[in-house]
């Protein structure tokens, strides 16, 4: 089960309603936050999912709308006196910018660890698989993909039928051998077959890129941004390296993706229900976030 | 006239409802910001007194929650094709400060003047006289005090009474000695008896210090912060060189002002208006900003 939030959903410059992008991720009682724009510690406050839970931050990219709360964000989580190191993850350029916004949060109740990435990379946060991958903004900039594993069903049929006692199924259950009486026993011997696990794709501020369909193929849950509606933008979404609602759905159909959240708006977009239609018509399945919105992913009945 | 506005009026963690504190000063149609720490611009747009307008912004010292909002506005104003410098006020440390915070907001649309200040300079801000004058934060911590003066009024019989042409009567007027066929007539000559001006005295993040009534005196203003409420935080306020909502009472009482606005609560002060009794048995005018809040200043009508 993997919850979302939409903390922010506004692109560039905060409005009285609509804080800037940020997404807040929790799995199992864990949290990591998708950037952290000035109002994102308001959004978690908001939310009451929980502050001293949140282990790691992604960072998309440096442009002050999604990284510009970080520096309030560290404060209050040493003000709620955090022990356990933070993870802050972001493409190039990480420690320079996580250096310079600490120049009014030099002192810390946890150890900060950086982790500067190229795109590409593949590693563990709260429990989820995450990836990396380079987005075009004109700038280093980073999409992300979260994926949650499945573990397979135990099958308690196979560990009895196999003579296993009792005390050595958790073992195998979760994955390790068991040798008794000088035979080794497999997990896969009483587990049953591989399930699906669950995959949020989050990708703002970019052109459309190939990367895009291919990390989020078949996932369960796209974010892509809405930085613009109407087709008159296009020029300006090139010039930007922003993209049309369109773009987006055109996006999630390649991906076949299951559903697609468009948030990051322009302040030049007052309702962003307006220009869903222009998305709906190339993929259905589209939704546009709000300030708040919550989801719930579970897993497949299977 | 001075118009003012307590944008936000939390300490130390933003709230929901409660952003971090900051003075939004007007005079006529021209703005400075006293502090701008997460959640300023959003503050600036909820009032719409405008935010192009904003010539000066006078940081009181480097807490985050007093300096965070800072690299958002430069871009929300550089979003808004600001041309003109921008002067930022603050103590010892400014210059490093700023060029931090600027790692998210390296290009602007206009030059920034950065003022680095000792406590004890007088300088001119969209019309005001400021003084800034020293705190005692256990860090370098500036108070401002802001003067508007009340030119003396114009009599026009006197003028005539000297046989001055109308012509030159707009420069006397402006303080400009006038010669005529070899007579200097003095300003003072046709002007009438000097006004009181408007003073606004703002001073939060201190323990109480003999500057804040010496600064404040007669002022028609004063913003002090209300940091803690009962008693029992006064071992608290000592350790963290802040005041009880009693001590700044007192203050106002010694510099015999006008009216005491309280504002910078702790984030454990729910209500403020439960603890403003404690304020008012010593200093009786004393009100609890909230944000959002505005006051107009007038001359005297003398």
């Amino acid at each position: 089960m993997i919850d979302l939030c939409t903390l922010g959903t506004g692109g560039t410059i905060p409005m009285p309603d609509r804080a800037l992008s940020s997404l807040y991720v929790r799995v199992k009682g864990r949290s990591l936050l998708i950037d952290c724009g000035e109002g994102t510690q308001v959004g978690v406050q908001r939310l009451g999912w929980g502050m001293q839970c949140i282990d790691g931050i992604l960072l998309t990219h440096f442009h002050a709308d999604h990284c510009s709360g970080l520096p309030g964000m560290l404060l209050a989580l040493t003000k709620a006196q955090r022990q356990e190191t933070l993870h802050i993850y972001g493409p190039a350029g990480l420690t320079r910018v996580v250096e310079g916004l600490r120049v009014i949060a030099p002192q810390l109740s946890f150890p900060v660890a950086l982790h500067e990435l190229e795109g590409g990379e593949a590693f563990e946060c709260i429990g989820l698989q995450v990836t990396a991958f380079p987005l075009q903004h004109g700038m280093p900039c980073l999409g992300y993909r979260l994926h949650l594993p499945h573990p397979a069903a135990f099958e308690p049929e196979k560990a009895r039928a196999l003579g296993i006692p009792v005390q050595h199924w958790k073992t195998l259950q979760k994955g390790t051998p068991v040798t008794l009486e000088g035979v080794t026993y497999l997990p896969e011997q009483v587990l049953g077959a591989p399930r699906r696990g669950l995959t949020v794709l989050y990708a703002t501020d970019t052109r459309p890129v190939e990367a895009i369909p291919e990390h989020g193929f078949r996932c369960d849950m796209m974010f892509l941004e809405g930085m613009y509606g109407p087709e008159e933008k296009l020029p300006l979404a090139i010039k930007n390296h922003h993209m049309l609602f369109r773009e987006a759905a055109a996006l999630a159909r390649d991906a076949d993706a299951a559903r697609l959240v468009l948030t990051h708006y322009s302040t030049s977009i007052e309702e962003p229900e307006e220009f869903l239609p222009l998305a709906q018509a190339i993929f259905p399945d589209t939704a546009c976030a709000q300030d708040g919105m919550t989801w719930t992913l579970h897993y497949d009945r299977d």
